[in-house]
């Protein structure tokens, strides 16, 4: 069994009784004190000068900039309310807390940013007192339609929950914006699960591009590990960039696939089946046992053409069936001896570090093109240099010089 | 055969012999002439109240940015007589003007921006007087160390030019900046085809990034085109992300193996053998026959299993002996059958124009993004709030928030 993953869950047990019996306002001078921590350790970065600040001497007015995005003097009585109730480990307080981060309204948004900035000093705080290890597991899962998604995290999510974990389900689907509702991680689907009081199950937030999708979800993931779930699945559907966005947010990737081989499997992009830690072959009862057989084998010589991606992990195939349940325990042994063997040389840890780097700066990117392509000047111009570019009449690369100029130049008036 | 490369060969062949016999002042008066249009055409983007505009009337304010970056009061002689050299056919003047546009002297770029929109023009009215169909061919050609690659270009650019053909070869390895020197398209690699008058050998540009290699070569292929070389081969190395810089260069992309399987070819990327159209196993020769053999058999499997990239087209794999020459006019005409298929289908033609805009994305965002990074406040700031998302004291979409924010304002300032 998986010895780091019980123990760090025995911890937040423990952690956990001891939050609800202690006072609410326990916890909100608790929140106030790191609060505070947060702000100074924002001070130090930026203004070195000033070695001393509290919410109360009155800002420079080079802090500005930082107040103006984080809200630091309008901390509204509603967030905090939802900070206790994290800590309460309350799913509605859960629910509303990434509505609030998910918020298209600015003002809300920042309320949004301080809850998550003090729910990370707390989990810091808290990391420093408990022993070593990471707090949660992340887990990646992806599979094209028919695989039968829903069906294996309702029964996967359950077991887990019978053997004492706290499960949170989240959905990465761009495509449900178009679509006008996503079908991923929609509570219908799971419908044991969903009224599990140590489950939690979020739908894909609805907004439009990938990156605002993934920095949602990045966000609810800390949400919801500051509300003491341990175990965080991201489900994601086969198509699109998305898969590559959540193999970024997890610490192990599984790709569930149906029994069906050749053109069914088209679908399935090749490089999805190359970042997979793990191929899970679903479905693998009665008449398509046989069938599930010929895939695995299948997978297991493809998986030996691929490079690998972990100097200590080898990527395994494995049978399942979510109906019958067979399979199920050994596919979450496999889990754990994956996290204990990348926890143990430090893989995990790095890995989570250069991830959170790869979207700090995805992050930058989507945001200063979006204010690129939202420059008056850009604006005005773009459509004439797209067609001179396309018609051949100027190089891509003199498009992009002119189109930047324009850009610089307006920006400085 | 291919009848539509051919009929493009001829039509080349014939504009070069006029070209020659043509005088150099003609030659001189005509560019003038074209690039007093490509002004207009700017002119008319920019600023569609001047309706009529030459070089020697007085510039109006308004114009300054686009003079700024095509430095038009400024067209330099030496730049002329490069156009001139390029419509004569002349390899040193393609290999100056390969220069001036790797040139990192801004004054030496825009003179190599300027003579790039006159080249452009120039195809531009040629295009319209002759029949369609598009006048180079461009071939992506990338493979693993030890898979042959020079002796494949050294025979097949042998055989090209027996044909009559003008054959190109430029690289891209952004890895040479680091090693100090590229091993790619190095003439000693090819001793023949370096000294065949109706070939052209250009090594990778030594910039740092593979975003500037990419822009070079990009431009340097409108040069080659313009200096009448009907067949552009580009090649690199199977290593990180150049091939995938490559596949959007080109109309067909080809990698070229070694007879060797499992651990050697670890190194190939999946996702490489899923975008090529061509698949060849080099050295099936002698003692090797029956490995080349084994091979082609397993990537006619592994092929698929793979997604279809064309309508149209099913990627092939053929073995070759670059030493025997034995398959490389069987190479040959698949490659012709491709063009014809796609050509005739319009696929190559929205292709090139997809692959046009692709790269004025690509290029403005890394343009904005370096513009980001050497902003003085982002410089200052960024070392410590990297730091604070790897502690995880902040999530990277407020790091990135906040950057952002001391962007904008520095930049208004």
């Amino acid at each position: 069994m998986c010895t780091i993953q019980a123990s760090a869950f025995r911890g937040l047990c423990k952690f956990s009784r001891w939050k609800v019996q202690d006072s609410c306002k326990t916890v909100r001078g608790m929140k106030t004190k790191l609060f505070r921590h947060g702000i100074q350790a924002l001070h130090r970065t930026f203004h070195t000068s000033i070695p001393q600040c509290s919410t109360t001497t009155p800002m420079s007015p080079s802090l500005q900039n930082v107040e103006k995005i984080l809200g630091v003097q309008k901390m509204e009585e509603s967030t905090e309310k939802l900070f206790v109730g994290l800590m309460r480990h309350d799913r509605a307080s859960l629910a509303r807390a990434i509505t609030l981060i998910e918020s298209s309204n600015v003002q809300k948004r920042r309320q949004g940013q301080l809850l998550l900035t003090s729910v990370l000093e707390h989990l810091k705080d808290e990391d420093t007192v408990s022993s070593g290890g990471l707090r949660s597991f992340r887990i990646g899962l992806s599979g094209p339609p028919g695989a039968g998604k829903s069906t294996f995290i309702e029964y996967f999510g359950k077991y887990l929950t019978s053997l004492g974990h706290r499960v949170a389900v989240l959905a990465v689907d761009p495509s449900s914006s178009t679509t006008g509702g996503s079908l991923l991680a929609d509570k219908t689907r799971m419908p044991k699960l969903s009224v599990d009081p140590n489950a939690f199950i979020r739908p894909s937030p609805a907004s439009g591009t990938l990156g605002g999708v993934a920095r949602n979800t990045n966000e609810a993931v800390v949400l919801c590990e500051g509300a003491g779930f341990d175990i965080i699945l991201i489900e994601t559907v086969g198509v699109g960039q998305s898969e590559f966005a959540v193999l970024d947010m997890v610490d192990l990737f599984c790709l569930l696939i149906p029994p069906a081989g050749g053109d069914e499997l088209q679908g399935i992009k090749r490089g999805i089946v190359e970042v997979s830690d793990l191929v899970v072959v679903n479905k693998s009862d009665g008449d398509l046992e046989p069938a599930a057989r010929r895939i695995q084998a299948e997978y297991i010589s493809a998986l030996k053409f691929m490079k690998k991606r972990s100097r200590i992990w080898q990527p395994k195939v494995l049978r399942i069936s979510s109906i019958k349940g067979n399979g199920i325990s050994e596919l979450w042994e496999l889990m754990c001896e994956f996290r204990e063997m990348l926890g143990a040389a430090g893989e995990l840890k790095s890995k989570r570090q250069r991830q959170l780097q790869v979207w700090m700066w995805n992050h930058i990117r989507d945001r200063v093109l979006d204010v690129f392509r939202r420059q008056h000047a850009v604006v005005q111009q773009l459509p004439e240099l797209e067609d001179m570019v396309t018609k051949g009449l100027i190089t891509p690369g003199l498009a992009a010089d002119i189109l930047l100029e324009k850009f610089l130049v307006a920006m400085a008036k």
